[in-house]
């Protein structure tokens, strides 16, 4: 367990996007770094990053009937968190929170971002990418973005202006006009991505499902040079509209009704006023996106620096249950393990997702993290990793998790801060200690549980606890005005770009 | 095909019941009956009623795991709705609504019924039990009852004072003192039930699970006699808290977590802060209570009556889903096929259930019914079978489905109608042909859904569809208008019991 503590130099001074604006990367001298033993050459960071994958939907994390023995093994080499947080319970707020450290609502994504939005994320921000350049690492996202309102906007903050080298993928979920747009109803055909996008250059076409796509890229991408990388690799599965080589759905036939079975590509519009399908096409996507992700993993396995590879696993947010509230919820089977709500919701089961970090240099194989962590506290745990100091102006919402992982005490400043935009207006949430307070769109407590008794969230102790309601609700106000005021959000409202 | 046509002469003045008031059945002369031909008295009655079953809970209804051959049986040999309806939402109100063919608030039985109140299904109203009766049948009900605080209750209506002449069961669900009060905790323990009765007499501790001691009890039941009987047959399985042999547990291992195989037989309500237990224990017990309710049924082909049987199977409400809101809720994994909502709500997947009718007689096997029907049209369905006419001033939401059977014109004449108690006040849903307003407790339409194209109710039409909006509203206070000026209620309300 030997640490490096080291002078960084880092990009310092302005770094200037194409879009004319500049940012400052801080490198403020002696930082401590806690990078491991094997030469800095040879540590590379993988950080997976799936869609929709719910807390119960991986063998790890206790699902009886779906196989993911490459997610399983991860665990079982690395920690696994059974209290792990996405910064928000929708994709664009939380993949800004990972990349930032920052509560999604001082970026500038305060919900998904729509096709050909201006919404994206503030281009004054410094992002996981960014640290690992910083320390000349080769870097890419591959897979999904949904940080803008799309990969062809020009003028538009894009993945090459926050640190990544190399971009491909999709913005927001995988498209086919040809599917999409055809006249014949109920619509059928293969959900070959037709969005892609290398570089933001168009891709075209393609004739596989999406996960196959962004793993070859990976291992090609991966195999090019010989300098430490930083991977962000993005797969827009479970998303809908999910879809799997047909021997996925073959595995899970016994989880296919009939219907599903004689129409097995029907686009999933489709299917609202047709027969249930069975939870068998959910179970088959998360199966072949655990092969997909398990090619990469194996590659650098094969390729003998697995074990130099700081790997991260996690999921944007809670999945899409069957409880669907929406036509594209529609089919979907993902699994809370019994935590209350789903994507959208504040509820446990929208916000705790499965967490993984595998690193044998420095985390014991098979150990089980009870201790709450969330994806926000990836950006300071590179950050000193990489013994890279980030600039101290600039709030931060995620804490280290060097001292957690190295078994020490972990004793968390803040209060875990969420919030999700809905009809009526934006619900809060905040967790401090195993308390959580829900706050509806009119700011009115609603929801008060002890997590340490009330695993299910169902027992509400806002009148009983009246004590523990108040003291939360300061906690919430006070870090909201924080967040409002947030130095970041408000340079870019006061800076025409 | 042959129908009789006879004089009925059944109890007609007033019919006294022990706690001093009257009610009065009408023999009005003259009625077009529909019963079998084989002679009257070998035409019997086996309505089987479960308690919280959801429409996708049976291999009949497409689930892909959980084993019910003997409903799946009772469907190919019968009729499968598939669209068809609970009264309520709730046990309690469903149940009252079943004997009635009224939907439930006209009959004083508006939630469910808290033990010890004196809320009870009004004594004024006439049951199916009456109506078998009126024909000289044997009548009892086996099984849960729950319409009213207790069984206990001396001055309350009871079973026996509606026509049954014989009554076996619980209340409201199996307790189980050794086990709830338990000093230990989390408590531990076979939920072998000592709250069961028959005929108002506690029965006092018992050493097997609730549906074996349902079906033993109905089976000594109908081997007592020669007499045409009528048996409502109520197994409070899949209710909370589900307990089932082991056998069945053991089916199911592959859907049990670990923390379920290594605490078999905890309390459910001490599940609230301990690990996710997976879908098994549930599954068991849709097994459990198929096996037990298969005994009678084979019974009944052994002795050589099954075909001259009109069974009628359905559930009250729709599931409890692993969609927990409460703590008696955790550990349920209730299937809706998809449906929206669950049990308590008013969206298809509260509302609708399995709902099949076997009998040989008049019915084609493995006829499937799209029309919709609900549990309020056995009512009329089983006095028009038996020929016994009913008091034309009592109001009925139900209608005969004689017509629907026998393939004809089935034109209804009411649209569906319910309600259900919610923390902020009554909400209120009315079906007419596919088109359904659902109403909140402020009487303000929330959801329009078109059925015929939105099976799963996620396009609120709301907006879009004004007329069909206030068409739908217009229905709804109608009918709401006249429930509140039901004869039988209003009479209750004026005469002191």
């Amino acid at each position: 367990m030997q640490a490096r503590t080291e002078q960084v130099q880092s990009r310092s001074g302005p770094v200037c996007g194409f879009w004319g604006l500049c940012f400052l990367l801080w490198a403020l001298g002696s930082v401590s770094s806690v990078a491991g033993a094997a030469g800095e050459d040879t540590q590379n960071v993988l950080l997976i990053y799936v869609d929709d994958l719910g807390y119960g939907d991986t063998g790890a994390y206790g699902h009886r009937v779906v196989k993911t023995p490459h997610i399983d093994r991860l665990a079982a080499e690395g920690m696994r968190f059974t209290q792990f947080y996405a910064p928000s319970a929708l994709c664009s707020p939380s993949r800004a929170g990972l990349l930032t450290g920052r509560t999604p609502y001082r970026t500038g994504v305060e919900s998904w971002i729509p096709d050909d939005s201006q919404v994206a994320l503030g281009h004054n921000e410094t992002t996981l990418a960014d640290l690992a350049k910083a320390r000349g690492y080769r870097t890419a996202v591959i897979g999904k973005w949904h940080l803008n309102g799309g990969l062809h906007m020009q003028g538009t903050p894009q993945p090459r202006d926050f640190g990544f080298d190399h971009q491909y993928g999709l913005a927001a979920w995988v498209k086919n006009a040809s599917v999409r747009e055809s006249k014949e109803l109920p619509r059928r055909g293969a959900m070959f991505p037709d969005n892609m996008y290398r570089n933001n250059e168009a891709v075209g076409p393609t004739k596989k499902y999406s996960a196959e796509l962004v793993s070859d890229e990976a291992i090609d991408w991966l195999s090019g040079a010989k300098d430490p990388f930083f991977l962000l690799l993005t797969y827009s599965e479970v998303h809908t509209p999910i879809a799997s080589p047909p021997e996925y759905l073959a595995q899970y036939q016994d989880y296919l009704t009939q219907e599903a079975r004689d129409n097995p590509l029907l686009f999933y519009f489709d299917w609202r006023n047709r027969p249930w399908r069975g939870r068998g096409e959910y179970y088959a996507n998360v199966s072949y996106m655990d092969a997909q992700l398990g090619r990469v993993i194996e590659y650098l396995r094969g390729k003998g620096v697995l074990d130099d590879t700081l790997i991260i696993f996690s999921s944007d947010n809670g999945p899409v249950t069957d409880a669907a509230l929406t036509p594209w919820e529609l089919g979907m089977a993902g699994e809370t393990a019994g935590l209350r709500g789903k994507k959208r919701f504040l509820f446990e089961g929208g916000l705790r997702v499965p967490g993984i970090i595998r690193y044998p240099e420095r985390i014991e194989a098979g150990r089980v993290e009870s201790r709450p962590a969330t994806a926000l506290d990836v950006f300071p745990t590179l950050a000193q990793w990489l013994g890279v100091a980030v600039d101290s102006s600039v709030p931060l919402d995620g804490e280290s998790l060097w001292p957690l992982i190295d078994g020490g005490d972990f004793q968390r400043q803040q209060a875990f801060y969420w919030s999700i935009p809905t009809p009526d207006g934006m619900e809060f949430a905040v967790r401090d200690g195993n308390w959580k307070l829900i706050l509806d769109a009119d700011e009115r407590p609603q929801y008060l549980f002890d997590l340490a008794s009330d695993w299910y969230e169902v027992n509400n102790l806002l009148e009983t606890e009246p004590a523990v309601r108040e003291r939360l609700l300061q906690i919430y106000a006070a870090r909201r005005a924080a967040v409002e005021s947030d130095p970041l959000a408000l340079a870019r409202k006061t800076h025409k770009r």
